[in-house]
């Protein structure tokens, strides 16, 4: 399965037979406040500087979520995703949890094809975005939740996937534009949570046969040396046939384009070896 | 399967349903030049210090390997056994390519149960290394080539390891003390050599059901940032079923547990907080 994204002029696919691919979570004013004061002082500056950074080590997309108190998201999300188009060519997944926020952004991407960040199985949820996602023509996020919470069932997480599939195949959105998030929860607080996503990710590739995609910072929330976690995980999903991750590509942009080329998927290790020159360059 | 080593007093089990099993590579003089003057020099002091550095940073079994130029292996290698039984008390390999020497030392290693170090599928290899085994009770690494070398086949790298499980079983060898190595050569100099190798962990582990040891870190000669590489190929070689490898356990030992943490093998985080807590008292 291909999922096709397009910025203004460059198409990235999210191949189950190609590379894995890095959509840069940085991004985001959670948790990162120099990222929230610039956004509160209507500052677009250090955005820039958040796109071409995760651009140069390795990022394939750009989330871009401006969600925080005190902040218009209709005009801030629309303000940013501006100045990152200006700066970069790459096709953006638009992180909102704002219906109205979403439409207005979506209306501005033509004739560029970006990633919704997210519809859940829950009925309020598929019945807003998936008309959404419909009517710009893009690609969309289910996230193996609803209404009831999340399960630790690997079959519960699959059967609600298999809903929302269904569900945009009704409205006319194709199986190959949804991306199914299978949910981390922290082995921190549950030592099951690792094996309940990694199963989950085997179901929906073998049942679904969608693309798989990652939220994988947050298994290791509350755990020491985060890094360690976060990067053996990749090896184990990306196995299990996870084929995207929403994650910090300066931390793990070397260990995806490793796990590619031990998997066969860097011909001649050249994405390996490029990518590696261009951190120790950023370092010098 | 359960493969069971055993030093004087403490137990080892290898178990494909268990944590996976970390054998020190760092006795071993190739390309250590410290341990090798102190070789020559008929020197066990520096052999202590490895012994109890590896253990203090995870690793479950030692491997021992004396051989190099200039070296009598039959005798060494019984000294550095003894020295290492001196102190540290966990389960040792024995690696030699000499027979005579690996006879000597098996003959005093009762009443443990050590792991030989290797045999492979050529008739000479088996013919020789298996009535050994057989005759001290222990366990053995049989690696996946023969006399024709290294095949870029997975097919025909388990059809070796069949026939290495099938002649150790005709002299009274369990499978269960038989571990496969897959074998495991740099995605630098062939790109496909990292597909062929967890290819043939699949196959061995489906056909077979035996346990898989990896040479980890071949995988990454002559590229950069091997760490990078060789912690990767874990996440990817366990997801495939290898249930212990001789490395470096200072180098990948935490990442192996953040694995067994991930994969629901490690209740409470309990032995990866326990590892991460000595690597930081060590560097304080």
């Amino acid at each position: 399965v291909k999922t096709t994204l397009r910025s203004g002029e460059k198409s990235v696919v999210i191949d189950t037979e190609g590379p894995f691919v890095i959509i840069g979570e940085r991004i985001n004013p959670t948790g990162r406040k120099k990222l929230g004061d610039q956004l509160m002082a209507r500052n677009t500056g250090y955005v820039r500087d958040l796109a071409l950074g995760q651009v140069a080590v390795g990022a394939d997309i750009l989330d871009i979520n401006v969600g925080m108190a005190g902040v218009d998201e209709v005009v801030m999300l629309k303000d940013v995703l501006v100045e990152v188009k200006r700066v970069v060519d790459v096709p953006l997944c638009i992180d909102t949890a704002n219906v109205e926020a979403l439409a207005a952004a979506l209306s501005i991407m033509a004739p560029g094809k970006p990633l919704v960040n997210s519809v859940n199985g829950g009925d309020t949820s598929l019945g807003t975005v998936l008309p959404i996602v419909r009517q710009f023509g893009t690609a969309v996020i289910g996230l193996a939740m609803d209404d009831n919470g999340i399960s630790n069932d690997p079959e519960v997480r699959l059967s609600i996937a298999s809903r929302i599939v269904e569900r945009a195949a009704m409205i006319g959105i194709p199986e190959e534009d949804v991306i199914i998030d299978p949910l981390v929860l922290s082995v921190g607080t549950d030592s099951d949570a690792g094996v309940v996503s990694l199963q989950t990710i085997e179901l929906v590739r073998r049942s679904l046969g969608v693309n798989v995609v990652l939220g994988a910072s947050n298994v290791s929330f509350g755990l020491p040396d985060r890094r360690t976690l976060n990067r053996a995980f990749l090896g184990l999903a990306i196995g299990a046939g996870a084929t995207c991750a929403i994650t910090d590509p300066l931390s793990v942009g070397l260990t995806v384009r490793a796990i590619d080329l031990l998997r066969g998927r860097d011909s001649y290790a050249a994405r390996y070896i490029n990518l590696y020159r261009s951190i120790q360059q950023r370092s010098e």
